[in-house]
């Protein structure tokens, strides 16, 4: 289960786009996730989803996480010092995800930070972004990661962060 | 497929409370989860588990989610008029999930407003918090939900809806 560690959060700077790579998603897969976690009609019957708002058999929108997040993973955290989320933010699903649709992902990173706590790991936010074949956005959603670092944070850098953080304080 | 309606959007006021139930995880399935899902070496393997930050196996958080939802369907969207949700905010990941830890989730409705673009429809925001059987919470996030309503949105209140968002731009 070990794997070669390419990306460590000092490589992982404001700016950085990466294409997370493709999936396409059959009415039988989208039927077999609904139906153990999230079987509402119009996810797991075809004839209920043509009667719903969506107008077809749609995915779970955390099938379509989850699908986002199998690309993450094949495409870059398991070449990284990856080591789990505490979260996320503004998770919207912008458009239905319909049998044989093709999503594509990418992933932006927004911000970088040093952990007080843990000086041997850094947080990231990033911004995924996963569209379909007529580039329709159809997920979006703001996370946090937290990935070892290639080497602790010095003592400047905390006392860069408690300066940081009294001038946050003061405002 | 076809379920019997007993909550419709009015019936759904800001601090309702619903207990959703309970769910053990095994080993088994949190690593079935995670190979297809989130195959990080935490999620899939014990040893790696054991040598990560979190001291065991542990689930994926999409995984912890995916049970909450199923939770909430199987207890209370199947019998009422949920059409789906366009996102949540704020979601938190905060204690590991581990195998045979027993979880159980309680759903509050927080706010709720009519749809200007549906009269049909109805919106909620909801907070969703998921305990483990120590009572420490491992899952926290803001969802909203669209459900049907009972009965069409009157002018009057959309009238109100106008009103209100008037008074929202002037402040």
């Amino acid at each position: 289960m070990s794997h070669e560690i390419k990306y460590y959060w000092e490589d992982l700077a404001p700016g950085l786009v990466r294409e997370m790579g493709g999936v396409t998603v059959s009415a039988q897969e989208i039927k077999e996730f609904a139906g153990q976690f999230d079987p509402q009609p119009f996810h797991i019957d075809e004839a209920a989803g043509r009667r719903s708002i969506y107008g077809n058999l749609c995915a779970s929108g955390w099938h379509t996480c989850a699908l986002a997040m199998r690309l993450t993973v094949q495409n870059f955290l398991n070449e990284s010092s990856s080591m789990g989320s505490p979260g996320l933010e503004a998770l919207r699903w912008l458009k239905p995800v319909y049998p044989g649709d093709t999503l594509r992902l990418q992933y932006k990173i927004t911000e970088s930070r040093p952990m007080r706590k843990r000086r041997d790991i850094g947080m990231v936010r990033a911004t995924w972004e996963m569209f379909n074949q007529n580039d329709e956005k159809v997920l979006q959603m703001e996370g946090y990661g937290m990935f070892g670092r290639r080497t602790p944070a010095t003592p400047e850098e905390i006392a860069r962060m408690d300066l940081e953080s009294t001038k946050d304080a003061a405002r």
